[in-house]
């Protein structure tokens, strides 16, 4: 079967094609005949050596990449009492978490980081490591949960959300438009931010209340503040890191929450006066995705609210080139919502 | 200025009209011209001598009927920073419970229980004690809000609700009617009972995904764990007490909750399974209206999704004839969502 | 090896010793040579066919008896990453919940209820369903822990618990000497009720603060509350049923919690003045006993904390008329804390 | 009657004496003889115009320094229920703070920072801003609490605590051995930095389970982590600042907390990786004190724990050098635990 891999550390050029046998299956294994993957910010980093985070929990090279996929169930180990084959499922961006609190080695099993990831005709995964996708959603839908939809479940719903709640959400990639659809289903007033009026059209489109160019208002801190009366809203989906940190925190109201999910800025050094925001009791939450608890109460979500993923664009799975097309589509930040690969 | 009152612990037969002067007003006094209020099913228990609850917080007669009412500041006393005249308020049912825990003081603060309620053309209350409306509701659906809607918000809130969440509403009054707007507002899923296929109709016109006639379906907690699939639901808006206290809990799932809000069915004794159901992890939380903060963050939602409450039907303050009509209407239970009196 | 098992559902005259081969050991279990064991109400309602619960909790006899037991170590499968042989282990109460939320699968799976359980001279375990004894204990105390302390943890723990918190903990048998002691642990204030003044002074030996003779007070709740200058408890470990909860409702602050853990004095009928008591904010919690990740941060705390389970008497593990003896003892009601089986 | 005021923002050089009239008594007033004092570092960065803070959160000077102070009542006005003359009092830290949340105008109402501080014969205040001292306590202990016991009992319980939690204070001030009394009430265990054997020693004697000389062992986040088996810790208690934030950082388990109190070590900018240990689920949470729901519910832990507080050193109120020598004291950094001040 065909598998793409990083062979070496090096970027996007050392990703190959390859052509390798189907693993064995385990007894509480399952075998998944992919149909559809997508993209996150954290697979551009991964080619280079590393998303900016702690490196002991990306694994050598060579590395199948991508966290993301859908499939259909091929055959299941003797053992399994979850799937059968012809379900319809999605991975978990970590194999090792099913709930509760995780550990060191729940963290060390980010498919495509610390184990080989999904981008490949079949894959082997734990019946743990999988969950049912909504009825509602296409296999290429469901290929944008894994990790996007799940960091913005959990950035949203590990603090008490309710109705009314202001959440200022950063952008308009995957993890931000994910984070406008749910908290519009909880009841939510939205705010978000991009630097292109036609994305704030669309973002106004699926529901945002008020949008924010910060172009036109580079002090987007203060005009979230003067659209919550004063206040500052209850929760930031904070995904740029060092380069927006501060602003975040001036967004938010005393007392409220920044949801740290990523550092599209880069890491860099926060602001001197950062550490001062904290005094309006504010929280910062390390938010790393979640765990299969949090995608299976998250897809009855989607359910019931009917929410369907946002694609961008779908680029081919047949071809190397295209797969590369792909990242550096992402790359290039011209995208609303998810960048998707798909088997024809 | 005219005035409703229960001169007698001997049922509505005591209700009288009467002239009185108005109230001095205290530096943290705000002064209402009320325009119109709202019945709730304890405003049928109070006339005979208490609702069904602890004796200690209802006063003893002559006291001024209901909690629920808005209308308009006349004027505030020196000290009053929340309101100024002409602001559109609803009164809160304790006038002494602001927000965190509530204490022995706060309960015994019920307007229309423990201290005397609004049936009047003006009332003097602390500033403490109302909230501003919503800017899209009128005053007859603000007078709506403060008991039942308040009710129904902290059942659904108090502990953590996230949309997909499967709440089971009791019938259709004021509680249950806005105990769906709110569920739904938070994107769950609402399964509503009636044993009338009418009203059942007026609730999926109102969201509800579910509707269980409990006179067709007896075994209505039966009907309500096939529709999640055998697991039961996650919340209960338990009005009835004794009589549906174990049909509750027998549709809840492992790890659910009841929100015990009412007796409707009378405090009678619950069944000797009972207690055996709560061997199922399940939570029974006793939800007696709310705080002031909590009405505010409710005002919030309200405003946000455009939330209205539903009137069944109004009456005339002017007379007496009209106002224990108004009474004998809740009683008969022919209506859907809120009884309102109101000024012409 | 020598096991017990109850042959038919018709009392402990049922029990009867045999020899059975060893099972089996799969790549993730544990072979465990037990050493020591202990007794809890339930293990007094199984051998007549059902602890007075949800009949499907429980499996049709033949059934090896016993939740709780403790024991060293002696292989483990390929795939055992937690144990070695040499380890001295304590079993978890649910072979099938490890953290998070439990469901219907979880509930099923009870040691010596929904499935076999741990009365024999070696048992076959996943290793999920083992805990590590913290240092400090001996075999016969960690054979204590796994139904009555895990549940006095969960009922202390589940909600907010802060130091000088009243809790008041009902009798002195395995679950209230253990909420006693923990309860001490975490800096709370703890009244305990006993109907022997012997044990009420070996109580306060363990800590606790007041004491109350339920002979000597029948009306306990009234006298809870005076020790709490008025206001009632924070939290009651509620073992009695229906024949005390209206009295542990009674002893409870408003907005405060009743843990209900057991029902021994069999479920009944509550009061039907239970369901008012709500209306006072009470949290009705059902309790019943814990995951493993309770279970560890339990003896993390045992372990800081060095508390050492009560041991009343224990009785040998190689006569059946010793381990009938044991029943009977735990049936008098004259133990203080645990009844313990120990093999010489 | 005698008062101290900083005149000027331009450091404790402007501090003087004055004689000045008493306050009027309002209605729901409380006039206080003050007795005694405690410094906090805050007090320290005030005379020079501000404690490294949201400026907006300090008023213009002349200002009655400090926020910690205890006495007797001596009269209460006529609406006062909690309070009589003769009450033993301590002063709350925000005067506007009741319970629940805070907001803008509850953080303005800091004690010595936003409005005048306490530290005068004589005080008047609102009965809201005082609380009732545990019988325990003398005048000079109960002086310690509002400040610096608050800060720790609200970092150690925001979040949930259990017994067996590992705590991590840094270093010996007021503060930090508040929180390891308090920790080791919780049952925790507590991990204590200083650079002093001899406070290391007095630290173990108040129950410190583990000391770190961060002179000897400057990686003290290794030693933290080594101490608690690679883990990490539940919960640091953070007073340095940016500092000490990135080692805080590193000593914390995965999903744990930091407690961000102070920044001792001035406002800096966070090392760039600051952020990436985000990412193991922790949570930066800005504590500010707390309500005066907390301090009531801490006062309730130091009565049944008998606690009390650990006083360095006291200085004569009558004496402005021994006012300025008391600040100086505090400043050198010599102390263990809280610097008082107190009239004969």
């Amino acid at each position: 079967m065909k598998v793409y891999r990083l062979a070496e550390a090096k970027g996007l050029d050392a990703l190959e094609a390859a052509q390798v046998d189907d693993a064995p299956l385990g007894a509480r294994d399952v075998r998944v005949e992919m149909r559809a993957w997508s993209l996150n910010y954290r697979d551009l980093g991964i080619p280079a050596g590393g998303y900016p985070r702690n490196d002991k929990l990306q694994r050598d090279p060579p590395l199948v990449p991508l966290s993301d996929g859908a499939g259909e169930v091929l055959e299941v180990g003797a053992e399994v009492s979850r799937f059968k084959p012809g379900d319809r499922v999605a991975t978990c961006f970590f194999q090792d978490w099913d709930g509760g609190e995780v550990g060191e080695a729940g963290m060390r099993s980010a498919l495509g980081g610390g184990i080989d990831g999904v981008l490949a005709e079949r894959v082997v995964l734990g019946e743990n490591g999988l969950v049912h996708l909504p009825s509602h959603l296409s296999l290429e839908q469901g290929a944008c949960l894994p990790c996007a939809a799940v960091t913005a479940w959990q950035a949203l719903t590990r603090g008490p959300l309710t109705a009314g709640d202001a959440i200022l959400t950063l952008g308009t990639g995957g993890v931000s438009v994910f984070a406008l659809q749910l908290a519009k289903a909880h009841g939510a007033r939205v705010l978000i931010t991009s630097s292109s009026d036609a994305k704030l059209e669309r973002a106004r489109a699926l529901g945002a209340d008020d949008t924010i160019n910060y172009r036109t208002h580079p002090a987007w801190e203060t005009r979230a503040r003067e659209l919550t009366g004063g206040t500052g809203v209850d929760n930031v989906m904070e995904v740029g890191g060092a380069g927006t940190l501060e602003k975040s925190l001036a967004s938010t109201r005393i007392g409220g929450t920044v949801s740290l999910i990523g550092v599209l800025t880069g890491p860099g050094a926060p602001n001197p006066s950062t550490l001062l925001a904290l005094f309006n009791r504010i929280t910062i939450r390390g938010i790393y995705v979640g765990s299969r608890a949090m995608f299976e109460a998250m897809n009855r979500a989607l359910e019931v609210n009917r929410i369907e993923p946002v694609i961008d664009r779908s680029f081919a799975f047949e071809e190397l080139g295209e797969i590369r097309a792909a990242y550096e589509y992402l790359r290039s930040g011209a995208h609303f919502g998810k960048v998707v690969i798909a088997r024809s």
